[in-house]
């Protein structure tokens, strides 16, 4: 009951932060409403759902978890309240750890949801990394720029990879499932902390120099 | 019977503006041939494909409907002769009232097939919402821009969501289905013209003064 | 025994072209590496996916198929090796070559598989273009720009739906499955091989010149 609980609260963080990443991009593109809205309804969900339409599970997250959607809902038209009182350095910290903990949650969660399909270990880590990923590539996607996730050069989708790894790790070593779910999400959530703490950048591509 | 033809009349109207509103899009690119099919294609089918894939509705609607699809193909083969003809403001004036017709339409097909699927009311009306909007986002994510209703400042997509918001309230205070859907469509349809007609805005994003 | 072989190795050789295309794109947009793998990732398994979704075939090709994720992980992690050995017009051309062969497999593939999935030849047709096509405007969207295909001016797409006709035309013919497949991917890779060895270039849109 209070594992489940305790994941409960990161999960609706993550989507959380999730959806403020797509409305602060948004908002950054001068969108109206409208856009300010379905940028952070997909930010928030594209990747669960990309997720749910691979693995054809029915029905979609966001319609068994419809608070979720009414949570966005709410997030969005209280935005400007509190945009306004809180724009300095420490909401972005809040943002970063928040958006890390989403990170993880989301890619643990993907990646379990395949295994308990069926799925074989690549797999469940190609869906992890998805549902954790995809949201973000689609909100870029419809702000027109590539993805950040492809160019920014820090680690993202590479931590979610390795927490999955874990994940499946500890599985196959015999631990319990919200063990092994325990260490996934924190060794994926943690390195991308330590990723932002401490600037850590990914290697270039070896042949860049010689392109472009 | 009548009332079936009624739809399938307007139904119609609205893949046809769809298809041509991308079709016109891709020529201002300086497509190819095929770049300007396929962008009619993905603007006329692509909310309603999106919308059964999340539905988990198979067979596609345009599986179903295959005349839809040769629709498309001779509007495509035949625009090189009527755009020649009829490019004046009278043509923009039918394309803005067919496109309104679309929208109102696909958002309360939208809906309806969501509900009758057991969809709760928020998913119907994000449903609807898909249906109606994504065909265009699309078009615009190909022709690589920022999709126009997330930016144009134009009600749009919140016209839908009132159409769907009309359906539902009348089939809960027990309207009969087509009423109910003509209500929808009508609301739709109806509050879209007027925002075209009297040029309405939406309200900025009130944080944005203080962003870009 | 011998037919399904020769399929494997052209199935294979399709997959790592459109990888390719991919892969290199990606570092030409100056990606991380991540951005690098997720590229070349899409490109090769976009249209097969999308095809399998849109048909609901379960499981996806890539997880009946784990080897070719596991291909496109090698072929991406040995990249820089031979990048730098093979930067020359004989790798161009052997490209060009790859992704004609990719072209023609995968577009008769798709509309092979949706015929055994009872569909209609219109349908077939458009399947096999998807399967074949997508990929590379996923890969396109992502990078940030407008699908090549959509604007090269060369016939691409177009090889794809004359490999399709020719495959159904076969078939309806009362030519066996084998040999029709083999007509149609000829047909696809053949004309493709011609267009672009002898520049072949699709008519421009007829109203172009009026427009932009």
């Amino acid at each position: 009951m209070k594992f489940q609980t305790i994941l409960l609260v990161i999960e609706v963080g993550g989507t959380l932060a999730f959806a403020m990443s797509g409305l602060l991009e948004a908002i950054r593109k001068r969108m109206d409403i409208v856009g300010v809205f379905s940028i952070a309804f997909v930010s928030a969900f594209g990747g669960g759902t990309v997720r749910d339409v691979l693995l054809d599970r029915q029905p979609l997250f966001w319609v068994q978890h419809q608070e979720y959607v009414w949570l966005v809902v709410a997030l969005a038209l209280t935005a400007p309240l509190w945009l306004k009182t809180f724009r300095h350095r420490l909401t972005e910290n809040a943002m970063e750890f928040a958006d890390a903990c989403g990170l993880g949650l989301f890619a643990i969660s993907g990646a379990s949801i395949a295994t308990a399909a069926g799925m074989p270990p690549l797999v469940a880590v190609l869906m992890g990394v998805i549902t954790a990923v995809f949201g973000g590539v689609t909100r870029d996607v419809l702000c027109n720029q590539i993805p950040k996730v492809y160019h920014d050069h820090r680690p993202y989708t590479l931590c979610a990879v390795v927490g999955c790894v874990v994940l499946l790790g500890a599985e196959a070593m015999g631990l319990s499932t919200e063990l092994s779910m325990v260490a996934g999400i924190c060794t994926a959530t943690g390195s991308r902390l330590l990723a932002v703490i401490f600037a850590w950048k990914l290697p270039a591509w070896p042949a860049q120099q010689r392109e472009g």
